[in-house]
């Protein structure tokens, strides 16, 4: 199956704006009022304490930390503009930030669906062959935290059999649980581990990250501030990703939703500078809106798209790293699932988003993953990576002389131009079919989800794992045993 | 169905740019050198006649036409930055230029398809339907050039029965037929009669627009050149396309591509000010790229999208309306049909395309009209009209009372701010469907393509033509028979 190389990605082109600069400055205003004066609920009494030993105003009855401007903009400005992340395969490092554009596996769906064996819960088997996907298509740099939840496995000590997986499938870039420090702290041992390197050594060189969507409006739950903190601590990367749904966890407008949005990714920002300063941080945004006749989340809407290019901005002003999504609401993978996508993969992009979250696999708005959407998804990605080739205008490239060789009404098909350069010259797809209708339909008349369902199948049959070095396989191996011991006798 | 109301769109954000200053500059002086030392064929006596009589060097043995550089600048910047368009209704009007957007109906398949009936070729009643589900969706500004080709209709007085359709079926602007300066005529002056004009006065205010494909490389065919000059004379819309897919009809690299793209549109453009300095001209852009291993035409490709954002700049720096495409080469409504139409779709309304030809229906890279794909596209355009409507940043839609009011881990549902805004807060999409999987499921699990065909048969039931006065609608039968007379009396 032909598909691009693996390679860096980065956008030639200026960002798409959709607001100007007032506006941004009055969005930016509005959430260091909200933090100033309404404050943002912590539920960890670490995160608290914390708090106000840092200068936050922290109300100890209701958990309310409050910011004032002065404090916010200090603690913001520690975060570095750009994060490099090495995974224990240096040649798939990341870097997030400035015009850098990564793309990264489904995360967290509980179900999973293919078109041949329909919709399931997540399980484990399902959990490894999407892993195994992700490792298989270059476009896809990253793995994110569970593309499906292996809801078989005990709830304690699943998170180790899935580094476990991760780091045995992938050498790629992985996402440490987000639910807790312990399971973060072991993911990034894990990777200390992995790379043979100290904790120490891994908070010089950072090689896992962490999404810690806030619980909008204005919460961070227990579990989430504890393991942001646990990241942060070891100088691993969190992105801070308040979940704004406008019309159901904000107000219906788009500039209030980016005001709460705004606030709540500052407030997880500036808590991850106070445990460490200058320890890689992302600003992430999902905002989208409801369905205001059902409630039913939507994705990839004009709202989302706007919020998506507009967060964007709203990175930039505090010059961090951005993280979107590709996000659809599609059941079925067809063409709402497509023309979704691209609203999001557009916006993302075009947005100068530095990692695109969900990038293949995500459907029914993150309840489903799907093997039939990765590949999809995975062909727009690739796309969109041929869009961000930058255009080279000089002498061959203007190729005056072939256009003199070729008379009027001719061809260029036989010109030594066209003949030295065909072979690179465009994208080749992987699920496109360009044959006409006839040669089309007596193939078999296969849409593009069809083709997909072979193309998963057979990118998985000849799946090859990455090398890994027996003493690291079992060192891991060996992790995972014990602290399962561990985890056994603190429950007995 | 809910939709959009008809409703003039304009985009409030830059262009997104592909090209520097510099590269731009480069490609124009390269299309000059093409113009002024390659030149262009025009296989028409009467345009050469003309280009020499204006200044233009033709070589009469090969009919080529050469243009030095003062003499295309000197006429291009005859051409008006901005067309406005009156119909037969003032309602419908038109503007292109600047930033305005407009979307057309898909022109000039031979054949058609749902998913009922199935494909076959283009017939009467099938323009005739496409017409009125043109005429029924509010995002579709325009129709164009025969929406499929009603091939029974003999070939000499098809276009009159396709205007009388055109005219009493819709009262949208409509474009004349491009081949030959009989039938471009015959359109013009139905165009008079609906409107009540005299042809001068249509001059004055023009009603239509025509399409002129040059025949790349570097040719006008004989009856493109003269539809052109007879629209030109009339002070009507010429839309000038070089039809230039890279590998086959130039050059593979794309500098060289919109190097000749450039100069035939030019060419083609200095044709019509010659005729009519100040005639209403639109620089068109439809430079894609073959498959080099089949030669098959793709569209919606990355090279596509590139090409139109690039064209746009072009199209600017001459101060030109600008034309472009949403193009696809699937052969069924899918998610591959939906994909590249979204890369069309945001490259031509973010390169600020003011006028999008094959809006809704084209298929299989036009050579089908399908009627499951006008729903699809009228959704895509609509979701990006609502992209286009510009944030507004205040007191109001910052929201903050609501955000106080609503506690941490509580939502907005309830809220005076939501209740007073919900009805109109977002975009309602006609296709897409955000029920749950469940409730999708029970309700008959359907693609966006299988109620796409509800939809359309929806529209076609409920159709209502738009008024039309007896005298006016007596007019034009009388203009059609009587044309219809004289051609068969020439013929014999």
């Amino acid at each position: 199956m032909q598909q691009l190389p693996w390679r860096s990605l980065g956008s030639p082109y200026q960002p798409l704006e959709v607001l100007d600069e007032e506006q941004v400055e009055a969005i930016h205003q509005a959430s260091l009022e909200i933090l100033e004066e309404v404050g943002i609920e912590f539920m960890s009494e670490a995160a608290l304490a914390l708090l106000a030993q840092s200068g936050a105003g922290v109300d100890g009855d209701t958990g309310t930390a409050r910011f004032d401007r002065g404090l916010i903009e200090e603690l913001v400005a520690k975060a570095p503009s750009e994060v490099t992340l090495t995974p224990r395969n240096p040649e798939r490092r990341l870097t997030l930030g400035g015009s850098r554009v990564n793309f990264s596996l489904v995360g967290g769906p509980p179900n999973v669906h293919d078109c041949e064996r329909g919709r399931r819960p997540g399980n484990f088997a399902d959990y490894c062959d999407l892993v195994r996907l992700a490792q298989s298509l270059n476009i896809i740099h990253c793995i994110s935290h569970q593309p499906v939840a292996p809801v078989e496995l005990p709830v304690e000590t699943r998170h180790l059999d899935c580094y476990l997986a991760t780091l045995s499938l992938t050498d790629r870039v992985y996402h440490c649980n987000a639910i807790g420090a312990g399971p973060a702290l072991d993911g990034i041992e894990m990777a200390a581990i992995a790379r043979g390197a100290s904790l120490d050594q891994l908070g010089e060189a950072p090689a896992v990250l962490s999404n810690s969507n806030v619980n909008s409006p204005r919460r961070f739950d227990g579990p989430m501030a504890e393991s942001l903190m646990t990241m942060a601590y070891h100088g691993q990367a969190v992105v801070v990703t308040p979940f704004t749904l406008m019309g159901a966890m904000t107000p219906v407008t788009l500039p209030a939703a980016l005001a709460q949005q705004n606030a709540e990714a500052l407030a997880g920002i500036a808590l991850a500078q106070m445990v460490r300063p200058g320890a890689p941080v992302v600003y992430g945004g999902f905002t989208s809106n409801v369905d205001m006749r059902s409630g039913a989340p939507a994705f990839g809407t004009p709202e989302y798209a706007k919020a998506t290019l507009a967060s964007g901005q709203l990175a930039r002003r505090y010059g961090l790293p951005y993280r979107s999504s590709n996000a659809n609401a599609s059941n079925v993978v067809d063409a709402q699932a497509a023309y979704e996508s691209q609203m999001s993969i557009w916006a993302a992009v075009m947005g100068h988003a530095n990692i695109v979250y969900h990038g293949a696999g995500w459907m029914e708005g993150g309840l489903t993953a799907s093997f039939e959407k990765v590949i999809l998804d995975a062909e727009m990605l690739q796309m969109m990576a041929a869009v961000l080739e930058p255009i080279e205008v000089n002498e061959d490239t203007l190729g005056l002389e072939a256009i003199r060789q070729v008379g009027p009404g001719g061809h260029f098909f036989g010109a030594a131009h066209t003949l030295d350069r065909y072979e690179t010259a465009f994208y080749q797809p992987m699920l496109s079919d360009w044959r006409n209708f006839e040669t089309w339909r007596e193939a078999g008349a296969e849409s593009a989800t069809q083709r997909a369902t072979a193309m998963w199948k057979a990118l998985l049959k000849t799946y090859e794992p990455p090398v890994l070095e027996a003493s690291v396989a079992e060192a891991l191996q060996a992790f995972v045993r014990c602290r399962k011991e561990e985890i056994a006798r603190r429950a007995a």
